[in-house]
């Protein structure tokens, strides 16, 4: 691991902090420890163990990079290309229409008597407003979200399953992220001294091994089948599960589907093993399905957990599952609103009721990030007058990722010495790379994993800044790294022009 | 204190979840625990023992009261007046023009080219998207917020005290909530076997309460001196300090100023007796100043913690303080859309590099909460074009709420067994009152505290909602509770004369 020590520096300036001088320390941030309330030797240990390689220390770097090119600063390249992180505003996605309209007759009413916009944005921004208190944005709304909007996800749902969804077990959220860190938390807890653990993926996004380390819960790592595009294989599963139990009581699993950052869409047939899987040891099931909307090969097709559970029969639509979904991803892209829900099933309700209770101590989701969340569940329908431009701009948006998608894993795939799996969903692509044993041995001479070493060079040379594998997990040995599909095509088509000229020439220096 | 399980039906319907049939278990949410992956019995112990008042058994009821006199439902009152949470907009206070057309003209960009907006709108939401990544709000921000506006964070501290702030100790959140638990977590360790204590007040806002029971971290109580105006004693804290030393690490202060639920403006002699008590015990202090802009009382005047403590000099102005600030509660009351900031002052550097990298795994604040921020942390200025009408409405916003602060304090006064210091800040009066032995027994035979008894009393036949002071803490044997100011002019005068008319009722009825 890097330390994150090491980049502190170029992220913030040590002297004239709150406006004077520093008293004892100095310099590296160590030294005054004694006098200090929170030194490193009293803080909490959970939070010097977390760490978040998707905004670690290659993206610190990455922006200070940003910084010197606009002082002037001479690079062998003219921008960074941010690669490292699923934010399609911020590589040039547009958002729709719609939402936008909605959100800012929510945000300023007069705009709705204005009459701009369509009839369909202005009814849409009113239902939302006669739901908050004093029909304003500004109100704080009950803290698992406005009824309405609550409704509408689990029609949503609905659609989306041929299943009924209850709109009670519906929570909305700021993002995915803090959906899926409360239900985390319920399981923090010792029984029979043994701390509990979950089984993540491996790789995986590293939000879980991040709030993993958080909470003090243990990671139990399974495998992902590379050679089988990244599938889960039962028996892996099974081998994770059953070396962890002597230590840890394994009570969840984590699935993410499609998958980040491995972009696999897992067949309904492996949803069933698992959840046969999870029934038999008794395993809550995280279903992280934020991409749902995002699936492009051919034959490839999103299955929910919870459809698959309902047609399972009994006990199998009996089990235990949390669901969640965001506005970031899928073809709106809008990260920056803080926008997402989870569907808790077969909860015990008193469980359920203890999570609503901690929930509400942080207040509410916002209200836009709410207004966003309401567009995503129940966009314009046919007929509607916002219908075909929403439409339009969503097949475009997904069109585009589709033909990124095959473009990047196109390329990688002739590169030497890669081996990239199709991307049949999601935004990223993972591919493995080899690496000569000179590169390996510089590598282990500046303190960094090969992987990483060579996500460094590569940032450092070109500006592209992707996350080296080791961030996300890997098997031993094997080398990875995350890229997003995101840029636009033709500043994706620069990118892969320059990452072929970057390897080759990288191969050649360490061969 | 009430239970929550006894609540849960009145908002959750028990049968037919998740769209089908519950297995095992069923009615009152026990039974199929062995089943289930998390049960009442190996749930997070803290989630279980977590209390928040201000969102718990009073205002659920209070909700479900609202959907009976929907269905049509008699009552001896026909709305319910939600006086339990300092929520203004929903209590009919207008947003400020000028931060509703910035954050409009952030989210839909086309409203700034057509020009209904006057420059300064414009110029700000320009700077603002040009701040964002891709120029869009839908973009993710770097964790700790938007440079630019943490500079503006910085530019209003300094003008506020007149003493240097450095914008990189300015991190943006979605309001102070979760500022301030992102804080707290920096203390959850045991050394020596002892878990760390942190000092709050009682009464307190019970986010503290809350958040130290979800960490696992132990409330060190001290009392607030009702019969100083809610002064803090040194000697109380000396004392709470002492006894608790010998079971836990104390090792923070919370101090809330203006008071939440109490109302009290320190004085400056008041905060330099605390910062040099939180020298000499080595704690580090948070200052919640998210009321600093609500002051009413003459002769009243908020110092902030920073601006004191630089102002004693050395060794004080090494001193560790987290300070934090929300657009939620001053003038502008927008609660909904979930920005605040804190500023860090000496704190460790690597500690605050781990806090920055534990904040980094929830990616980032709302970009329109942020932007919420930035209007409240830089207003329109003299001689600008937004200036009047934004002066107009601050100026209305607060001297109404000045009026509302004397009235609640005066009408509560002469009612019998009441008395209620002066609200000199903040959003609510927190009135002791007295209860009669027969109204105590029959609490008693109700199950609740005898002012939470009073509470639901007044709620049922009445419809006001506060929160009873055992949800707050308060010296035992005395009673009160917490109703905000909120309520516009003309509802606040009826809420108080009906309130006077429950009051006598009650109290002849227990006599």
């Amino acid at each position: 691991m890097i330390s994150f020590k090491n980049l502190l520096c170029t992220c913030r300036s040590m002297s004239n902090r709150c406006g004077g001088q520093r008293g004892g320390g100095g310099g590296g941030g160590g030294g005054s420890g004694g006098e200090k309330a929170v030194t490193m030797q009293n803080l909490n240990p959970n939070i010097i163990k977390l760490e978040y390689a998707v905004r670690g220390p290659l993206v610190i770097r990455a922006a200070a990079i940003e910084k010197e090119i606009q002082s002037g600063a001479q690079k062998p390249f003219k921008k960074v290309i941010r690669a490292n992180i699923g934010d399609a505003h911020a590589m040039g996605q547009k958002p729709i229409t719609y939402v936008r309209q909605v959100l800012s007759c929510v945000i300023l009413p007069d705009l709705i008597s204005k009459g701009d916009f369509p009839d369909d944005v202005k009814k849409r921004a009113s239902d939302i407003l006669n739901s908050c208190g004093g029909k304003s944005a500004g109100a704080y709304t009950v803290s698992h979200g406005i009824e309405m909007i609550r409704k509408q996800v689990a029609t949503y749902i609905e659609r989306r399953d041929g299943h009924k969804a209850n709109w009670e077990d519906i929570v909305l959220t700021a993002g995915a992220s803090s959906a899926i860190k409360n239900v985390l938390q319920l399981f923090v807890n010792n029984i029979g001294g043994k701390p509990t653990g979950i089984l993540i993926p491996i790789p995986q996004y590293p939000l879980y091994s991040a709030s993993l380390a958080e909470y003090g819960l243990q990671p139990v790592r399974y495998y992902l089948n590379e050679d089988k595009n990244w599938a889960l294989d039962v028996s892996e599963l099974d081998r994770a599960l059953n070396e962890a139990k002597s230590n840890v009581n394994v009570r969840a699993l984590v699935v993410i589907n499609p998958g980040n950052p491995t972009g696999q869409v897992l067949t309904r047939e492996n949803i069933e093993e698992l959840i046969k899987f999870s029934k038999k040891y008794n395993l809550l099931i995280f279903a992280d399905e934020v991409y749902q909307d995002n699936v492009y090969a051919e034959g490839s097709k999103f299955f929910s957990f919870k459809k698959v559970m309902k047609e399972m029969g009994s006990p199998y639509d009996q089990h235990e599952l949390a669901s969640f979904m965001s506005v970031s991803k899928g073809y709106m892209g809008e990260c920056g609103l803080r926008g997402g829900w989870m569907e808790l099933c077969n909860i015990q309700p008193e469980v359920q009721a203890n999570m609503y209770k901690a929930i509400s101590s942080m207040l509410c989701p916002t209200t836009l990030g709410q207004s966003a969340v309401s567009c995503c569940a129940m966009p314009p329908q046919q007929g509607e007058p916002s219908y075909e431009l929403w439409k339009k701009e969503k097949d475009a948006v997904l069109g585009s990722l589709n033909k990124r998608a095959k473009m990047i894993a196109e390329t990688f795939n002739k590169m030497e010495g890669f081996k990239c799996n199709i991307v049949q969903g999601a935004m990223y692509a993972f591919p493995k790379f080899e690496l000569p044993p000179k590169a390996i041995e510089a590598a282990k001479k500046d303190g960094k994993p090969p992987d990483t070493f060579y996500a460094f060079e590569l940032l450092e040379n070109t500006g592209i800044c992707v996350i080296s594998g080791s961030g996300f997990g890997q098997r031993p040995g094997t080398y990875h790294f995350r890229t997003t599909i995101l840029p636009q095509p033709a500043l994706l088509q620069e990118m892969l022009d320059i990452f072929q000229k970057f390897h080759s020439e990288f191969t050649k220096k360490y061969a």
